[in-house]
């Protein structure tokens, strides 16, 4: 068996080296690590090329290369062919013998290179939801032209994916998102506006980066996955639900036409949804435990409220209305997250902040990338207009 | 679409009345009930011959011929044919007109005519446990050879045969059952000699017969489970795993290789397996409400206790040895558990009974039906010795 080659945008970041990770653990004989795409983190890209020996590798600026050289020279290894910025990321997801690319960079860096290796019919296994959120369907038409496959390594995705394995799309009667319900799961809707980010930033159950967290906090994390669901398995925003279920052991569920519901459980580790969208169709062995529900005891299920969570409301205002909205939205929602994190606004403000760019922005049809880049653009500045009104209007309070 | 024809071994019983419910429900253009084989249930019997007009009734002897030709009469209906006995319901399940057979008399009077219906090659909707636990191996054999499905009512099996849809079986790691637990679930293991009848008789989740009901309660019911787990999925017993659930709503799961669990759940009423074993590989709308889980709000689950619920290992034991032991096993199961109900002896006798029965008998290959009936009638006996001894002993100690 030949092994399949992978190319990773991102390789420095949680999923790349998870990814990393999960192909040694399978052994040569079934993967190959073709290209890396990485930003800053030099010394560990170094340390994956001395691993791995890519052909390819990404950096996102020319600037960077000395170190990178340097630090390989520390290590007696030659440097592989360097590539840089987005044309450079364009080649990694794009590199001939790579048969899989993982797109893993955070915000819209991976955009360009995501769109490419789809249009080449690559299997592309999307970490990045943003991607989907923003340019769902320029993605999925893209896949839908050259057959490539769209695997997605969100862990509920990656569930429901595991669950429509055996099933009719026609029969599905809706899915299910699961939710943690994040830190503020049982906190009092008025309390809602003294969240500091210290409590934002500690998550029940997975270990993650400073935005996602708080879009764990706010719901929007689980907001942005009811549009990257409708985009991956094309149910309409009434075919999918989203249900809170603390413990984050059932990534997520469908329900069939006859009632009956298919779940898919595991442990909290995400080398399984990684692995599982590398090796699709087959499964392979991990090493990682197995779940032991006698263990858990219990896994607890609650309705989301959407009083205290306005976020999700957004998300499907967004989905419903379509077009360029969802790309809105995620704009708005970055710049307020980010303001949050900042201490500019406060944490019952990041909603507030998100409808008042959506009620202004004027939707339309998602006709290329650029049309969507420029309604980010519009979004982020928009968000600032009305970060900077909350910022001063608080003042004003406090004076 | 040409409706699909029926045939009902059992009607009046449990599964019977359920199966001719679902048919109602689905309506005339998917299924047409052609055969009903019944007891002594008459009145019962006219009332459905009434609604659904098969064309061939059996009935358990020619002695209720009279009374139900009485009660069509006061319907104004003319008697379909009327066939009787064992030669009767091996009518019912042949009929040529009846594309599938649901197999749900109680105790061993379904055997041959379900062999007959899997030699065939009906598609065999099973509810009765005792066939594949006596005879899996004629039964599965018979259904290889004809290409019949055999496709299981028995809501953890049916959620197993759910949750393989998608997957290949050498990617499988185990199956694993749920079991409620029974009524003495948290009871002490000292305390398990002086359970009373009627204790036994409250089942926490579901309404079913005196015998499956004690079943329930010594756990015998999953050990006889894991046994049909075998013959109908081809798991190895080590591969086979029983986890307690008392709420009954995930109704089994799978573990595949690569630690990915994939869970069946709905709501406990067993109209929806008898619906899914009658329309797959499609599946149907059902009236029943829909799964809650937020409302639901916990699932609770732990590890069985071999300790208190010794039935689990004789079980195993009687699998992992196979041939006639658990032939054997079903037989003395049903002695004990009939003199427990008799209150001839304790609930924690029933396991020593079971075990005096199995260290006894030689198993030996199962060759033919008549065979396996053999061990049945011999188990019987040497199940009534051990009670006697018991029964005797427990006068000694009073005396």
């Amino acid at each position: 068996m030949t092994p399949r080659g992978v190319a990773i945008l991102g390789s420095t970041g949680s999923i790349g080296c998870n990814t990393l990770r999960v192909i040694e653990a399978l052994g040569p004989e079934h993967f190959r690590v073709i290209a890396l795409g990485a930003g800053r983190n030099v010394p560990q890209l170094a340390d994956q090329i001395a691993r791995h020996q890519p052909e390819l590798v990404s950096l996102d600026s020319e600037a960077s290369a000395p170190q990178l050289i340097g630090e390989l020279a520390k290590r007696n290894l030659p440097a592989p062919r360097l590539v840089f910025g987005e044309p450079g990321l364009v080649e990694v997801a794009r590199h001939a013998k790579a048969d899989c690319v993982v797109s893993a960079t955070v915000g819209a860096v991976g955009f360009v290179p995501t769109l490419r290796a789809l249009e080449a019919g690559k299997r592309v296994a999307l970490a990045n939801k943003e991607t989907l959120v923003m340019a769902g369907e320029l993605m999925t038409r893209a896949a839908e032209r050259s057959g490539a496959e769209l695997l997605p390594v969100d862990s509920e995705h990656n569930a429901l994916h595991q669950c429509l394995r055996g099933e009719k799309r026609n029969e599905v009667r809706r899915i299910i998102l699961t939710a943690s319900g994040g830190p503020f799961r049982a906190r009092d809707k008025a309390a809602m506006s003294t969240v500091t980010v210290a409590e934002a930033m500690k998550h029940p159950t997975w270990n993650m980066g400073a935005k996602i967290t708080i879009d764990s906090a706010t719901l929007m994390n689980k907001g942005l996955e009811v549009i990257e669901a409708h985009w991956l398995f094309g149910f309409d925003p009434d075919k999918i639900d989203i249900v809170v279920h603390p413990e984050s052991i059932v990534h997520s569920m469908i329900e069939l036409i006859d009632g009956s519901v298919i779940a898919q459980m595991g442990v909290t580790d995400m080398r399984h949804a990684i692995q599982y969208a590398l090796t699709y169709p087959e499964r392979r062995q991990t090493e990682l435990p197995p779940l032991d529900l006698a263990q858990l005891s219990s896994l607890h299920f609650e309705a989301p409220d959407v009083e205290r969570f306005p976020c999700i409301s957004l998300a499907y205002r967004a989905l419903r209305t379509g077009g360029t909205l969802p790309a809105a939205l995620n704009a708005a929602n970055e710049e307020a997250v980010q303001a949050f994190i900042d201490e500019r606004i406060m944490f019952s403000d990041i909603p507030r902040v998100i409808e008042t760019v959506m009620d202004s922005h004027r939707p339309s049809e998602v006709k290329d990338l650029d049309s969507i880049l420029a309604v980010d653009r519009n979004a982020r500045i928009s968000a600032q207009a009305a970060i900077s009104e909350l910022t001063s209007s608080a003042r004003v309070n406090v004076a």
